[in-house]
């Protein structure tokens, strides 16, 4: 298949690499506005060739996008307007609710499959990318009833090659999900991090007095602005509704740590607890699971 | 060395296990007033033998205390009461001003090393305990000044035979600078924890969505109440100031989110990037560092 990644980044490139060697893309185009990042997608093989975005899609049979969120609803339409019968689109961005308005309606949106894939590090650029990103991990599949038979097909053979569990959300459901499972970590890590660095203007205290605990809950604070910032912004109401919800415990923490509450403390940290069964449950999934779904009802 | 561990935790254990390893150790001595995890510690081979600390001390050289912090300035008043001038007390509670402050004036003070190592993991208990935990992570030794040579002595045989690199703090300022870097972690995690199974009822939403994002800034929330719980009480003053500006950054932050300033959202987030080079340092100091200081002054 002919296939054109659009986005040479974390997520782009890591399909790029696993499409290749599981023979489902014999030839990749790449696109991206970043020249560096584009050159880097050559010299590192993870495309055959980089053009522009009208040049590509007169030789492709099926364009991903990887792009932030802010360019991807106007970026499908576009591409819905003018591109042949036969080509699929598919997506992988963070947010689905306001991408799906965008097209709903379009003529051509059969075309087009929604999906986010629940994959990624705090790492950007193709060198970023590698095989095995989205082995074991969930696809969430948006308003598939919306999309051809041949392009859920094409989606089908995507995530299959790439070992991933495909699930089936309404746009609205996946981004209120998504606030507080994915988005809410990154805001909580972004902060903690600025907090920490804000108190400890003498970075070797940080250096010297934070262990494996700090480092694992401040990792997502490494995350590129570029990307999350729009995602946000596309999720403000849920976003914002998750954080309210934080806060509100946190502060309620805190009235019950000033008010020496040890009692109220030690369970609320003993409920917290539960999150050890749910997280056995993903390094289980992340191991264990590899069954692949089909797109397709029977 | 004859020595003693009370506790028979992660801390504990580990620090036995090691001492063994590294010939410090020829008799382990182990204490602990939960009958099944002090049978534990023996059938794991993590110490020879379990008894009474009333037994202990009359048959060791050390005694290493790695229980709650709630229970560690008495038991050190206490053993400092009555112990042989020859024994030397190390503890490794998370707190050190309280500690520091009630065995204050103590006559046989110099008799013990105020210690606290940077290390741990979200387990708990005997079997959670294993080689290495210590190896390149700080020491932090408070109030150098009132121990004895000899204690100091030992201290040093010990924390070179665990590979730790030790540095020396006043208590406050150590209580001041672990709230950031290691309580607020924690506290941070144990309520996103707390929020997201609040909202996500369905377990199954929670297990199918959430990434290694989520459970690396989750992690902590895992730790055990009974040890952290003492901890937050014993650092209140400190923590509370550095949740309030926790809490300040991410009202902040919902501030600019609902006005919709993706300006403020992007440099907030590319401030907080900083961290990357922070935490490259700790990657760095965890495979490399591998000095030993010496606790004695030349």
């Amino acid at each position: 298949m002919r296939t054109t990644i659009v986005g040479l980044g974390l997520i782009g490139g890591s399909m790029a690499i696993d499409l290749r060697i599981k023979g489902i893309a014999n030839h990749l185009i790449g696109v991206d506005d970043n020249n560096a990042h584009a050159q880097q997608a050559v010299d590192l093989g993870i495309v055959d060739e980089v053009c522009t975005l009208n040049e590509a899609v007169k030789n492709t049979d099926l364009i991903i996008l990887a792009i932030p969120v802010s360019a991807m609803s106007k970026m499908i339409a576009q591409l819905l307007d003018k591109i042949e019968s036969h080509i699929t689109i598919i997506d992988t961005g963070s947010t689905k609710a306001s991408i799906c308005k965008t097209v709903q309606g379009h003529k051509n949106r059969q075309q087009f499959v929604a999906a986010h894939p629940i994959a990624g590090t705090e790492n950007s650029g193709p060198s970023a990318a590698f095989s095995g990103l989205f082995r074991n991990k969930t696809m969430i599949i948006c308003e598939r009833q919306l999309s051809s038979s041949h392009a859920l097909e094409v989606a089908n053979t995507i995530f299959k090659a790439l070992e991933s569990k495909t699930i089936f959300m309404e746009p609205v459901d996946h981004d209120k999900h998504v606030a507080y499972v994915s988005h809410l970590s990154h805001v909580s890590s972004f902060l903690l991090g600025q907090t920490v660095m804000d108190i400890e203007k003498d970075e070797k205290n940080i250096f010297d007095l934070a262990g494996s605990g700090f480092a694992s809950t401040v990792r997502l604070a490494k995350s590129s602005p570029d990307m999350w910032a729009p995602i946000f912004e596309q999720n403000t109401e849920y976003l914002s509704q998750a954080l309210l919800e934080y806060i509100m415990h946190l502060q309620k923490f805190h009235y019950y740590l000033v008010k020496k509450d040890s009692k109220a403390i030690h369970r609320i940290m003993t409920e917290a607890n539960e999150i050890r069964r749910v997280l056995s449950g993903i390094e289980l999934k992340d191991e264990k699971n590899k069954v692949v779904e089909t797109l397709i009802e029977e």
